[in-house]
């Protein structure tokens, strides 16, 4: 039995609310449990200079925690004057996961920036915000469809992402952070939509895993991350079946 | 009439959420119209270097706007590497105006630390901030008072901001962001729940104006204020009573 | 009796060395007492990124104080890596202020900077170098229009600022260091040679006011700015002339 | 046919040569093909900050190129004033990696720093540097091992990485950089000598990757560290012996 | 014949302004010309860590320029947010030229910080600098030893500092600035009042020079530096026949 | 006897090792005795801002060393965030030399980057630095004129440099870092093949020097060089002589 009274595979509650933000061009607030992560897609009609004049978009992503989302307060970054390098290691995760859902060459030269700040913070704040950051980012594209009508519709896939471990030997789907700090060994997966894996990051820095468990965890990530896929689509109703109707 | 239908002496909607967040010792969600702040109170038994042997204790602040929370994105601090000058003399003007109405001595040698985080922003970003902030610090001094059961309570009053202007030879009470963008003169002030100035400051940088002018915007602050603080009373309701009897 | 025998309305002896510096467009040792601010004007023919392609021009200020300025050594905010938030809220302020009387349009697309050094601090650092970047801007428009001639004289009137406080129940004139470590409350005013207000900044950290404590402030400071452009007007004799037939 | 006439489950040579360095604990130049990682340890009595009292010791890596270790000459990350988030997903990936196979009880409050620098760069740096800095860290532990006659060995397990990718649908082993700029999946793995996962990293940005290609990376990398970690046998001889009874 | 009249082994006019600021434990405004350096002194009782517990004192120096001491405005360092390889040459060459001649034990542990600001450039602030630092700290020492009456003065000797450069074949002593910047060779000496070298730094970036360039350069600087020396004594008066006593 | 039984006048061992860089266009790694510096050149077909459109050529130069180039690590200056003042002198000086041995108006608008990085050192860092760069500067303009075919070959001369110092009244050439350390007077030297001097950096900041110890210094640094100059001729080999024939 888990601390919160879940079953092994069994996600915590996940709330998607839409459009929480007036100016984004598309905005999600969205919770696994206690973890709440606000996400918004800018759009801008330019591409960072390394991209210019390849005639193709661009998606990045940007990762912040408020100083209070933890149980004890963490100095803003801004104040330290740089990004810790897990900050960097996060956002470099959501850029990378969400390119690979979207057909560069479809969105034109344009960048969407994803911003995921975590408004509370319970363990799985990457997974998280990957979830709804597809999202706002499908938000942000129905939305430049309807103002450019794309001839091919730059959204390839559903994304979404989730944790597991291995606390005491059992593997664990969507880890609190009680369970996150006693995982000897901490995976997360980014999939999409049509199964496949386009993220895989498992480490055993306490104690380092057999074959049999790294098959266990991708498995039961697996099983998560259909059951999020299918709460995207609820949440994305008709925008979503557009992207449906194209990929999956 | 305004370009929200409302009177020149009105404010906008406010709300305030209690306890938004699991972790902060006091925590509100205020919003001023389309204005929202998260303010969050934190307790650490410890005071600033500059601060340390005085038997005193010390309330600090920091400010700061979510890249989205306004029409175009803003860069974030923490990549820039550093706080603009904006954000700097917004964080130093909320903690100043808190430490008006808190006893140090009473508090003892810990730091309350209010973070002041803009989910969205439509003008009054530092008025909604200080008007929260007040509420989050009120939370977190109740908290630690069935604790420590103070002998002077440390919260001395209640305090409240707001700005007014003057746009087109009219003064106007809380502007929103397009009222700000058109104003000659903005005025930001904070007052107790006693009546009594905390900050009064009013700049005319694209128009010097009268002393009439000033007299006529803080005669509308004053009035807003009011209303401001009795919006704090309800919410704060049996924790409010205890500061209304000390203090009021 | 005040601590240098000055009565409650006095200035400090204000003295205004001309042209101190050979290379600057324009150029002031101001003394207010024994707070020594060196103000130089450079022009430029270009302006911000922001400014840019308007056909107005731009007033930019930058203040900052010699390490041993003080009575304790300060380290210098270029060995930190970074201004204080005094430092920018101090040169946000003299820029906001020299700006409300120039007409940007008149000035045509070039930047004056005005450069704030305080080479010997006893208190009003801020009031001084408004009144000495004034002067300095001046004679660096004073130049330019006898190399342009201006279709409209860019300066539209005089500016001046001075500090009162509220010590022990009294109302004070130009606080020198000492007086402003012990008032309990303290402001800054900024007003044109017509008499207007610019910048009216009070704050009560230590101790609320009262609206008649404030009206008292502002009559202070009233007949402080008075004389202090007196005193500008002198300094600048036939170029300052100029400007008065012009606006006053 | 690779490009540069290996089988795809070929490593490139791999040479490491001990102790270039004469002042540290330990120290390798190791070499994967064309790219070359000068590693060295550094013991020191004290350990960060946040492991302070629990009388454990510490492993850090740090990680960096020399600018002109790449085709294209790279500024240097102390000319930019920071480093960028793939130096620090680097150094954190090598640090978790290596304490994954020391006993930090064993190891008594002490830190050994592993410093990795790319003198030239053909791809995989990372996994050259994680394979490179376990025998310098290996070195470092037996030096002290003859200093202290630790009471239990703070080596665990051999440790080594190799990188493998799919390019045109084939599995490939030990990428180098021009294989590397052409892959569609790209995988680091670290494993230990006992043949468990440490890390697994493994990236589908351009194209999303299925369970099955997922199994034949893994074992095409299995492959590749068994082979690495004879090398590192052959390299350390007695002390690797010494490692080896103890683990193996 | 030099472009302002000078002959060849000529200095400029040489001011020292003792003890301009009233702060500082001793300060001087020097002029070589138009160059003038305002240098202070400040004592702390406490030495930097690398210091410590070694019963010795230090010295330290800091330089900095006004923006606008330049004919074209600088960007300030702080605003830049890093000090210029220029500035971190020329603090790190007066700290050390300083240091030769006082005796660190007998300082006992305490600092003495040389601040030199140039509020107007023309060519040899580092030499103006150094020349009247000297000055400063020996008031600043002359000051001490009143209050501890050091069993060994710490000052050993005079110390002042000049320029010489080649221009078109001949050498001139104390380039202004038109002058540096068309010299071939550049030179810049410390000696001390003892007649040795403290500092030698020549360079030929635009030519190479001979062995007879040298020599000639180093007999004009030797010249230049006795009238210095002298320029000190007269300004220090009675404190300087006290080091004068000890060392010449 | 010095302590590793040098003559006075001796060198220590001097290694070149061409092109140890296959994407250099130029690259030694250079040894005398202990200290071994990389160096490599980079050719880029532009300049900096400030040498645009002027038809002529840069040299750059950048110095860094691994943390554990020296007996106690050194944190990384890409972690601290900044250069330290000696890194900035050692590279603006490397940088100084190089040029005046190079005709930047024949080079053309190109920047040749040397990058001299300290894998290991023991004292005259900065001389091996200048003296191997000079020989990777070489290798890159010989190939660029194998491309280009200069009407005027850019190369003027020779160049190297070395450390000479005086220990217990001794004149030393070449000091170690033991004897670097005890000594009262340091200096470096550099001079063209052509036997004129480009540098001259003499420091006694332990103890001022006379003029016969200046003159001693120099003579032995004059014999050094030349010696030094005969091993890069020999390691140029071919292109060495096309340099030679040219300048010597």
């Amino acid at each position: 039995m888990r601390n919160d009274g879940r079953q092994w595979n069994e996600l915590r509650p996940v709330t998607i609310t839409m459009n929480p933000n007036k100016h984004a061009e598309g905005s999600v607030l969205i919770e696994f449990g206690d973890t709440k992560v606000l996400c918004t897609a800018t759009v801008e009609e330019r591409v960072p200079p390394f991209m210019k004049g390849q005639g193709k978009g661009w998606i990045n992503a940007e990762y912040s925690m408020l100083p209070r989302a933890t149980q004890v307060r963490n100095q803003r970054e801004s104040a330290r004057g740089k990004l810790t390098g897990r900050t960097m290691e996060i956002q470099r995760l959501i850029g990378r996961a969400l390119r690979s859902i979207v057909d560069l060459q479809a969105l034109g030269e344009r960048t969407i920036t994803l911003d995921c700040d975590v408004l509370q913070a319970d363990g799985g704040t990457r997974t998280t915000s990957i979830t709804g950051a597809y999202v706002a980012l499908a938000l942000a594209i129905h939305k430049l469809n309807k103002q450019h009508n794309f001839t091919k519709y730059p959204l390839t896939d559903f994304l979404a992402s989730v944790s597991v471990g291995v606390i005491q030997g059992n593997t664990l789907l969507d880890l609190n952070y009680e369970e996150d700090s006693k995982a000897k060994v901490d995976m997360n997966v980014v999939m999409t939509g049509g199964g496949k894996f386009v993220e895989v990051q498992g480490t055993g820095e306490e104690s380092p895993f057999s074959r049999e468990e790294l098959d266990s965890l991708l498995a039961a990530a697996e099983g998560g991350i259909a059951q999020l896929v299918a709460k995207q689509k609820e949440a994305l109703g008709e925008s979503g079946l557009r992207i449906g109707t194209a990929t999956v």
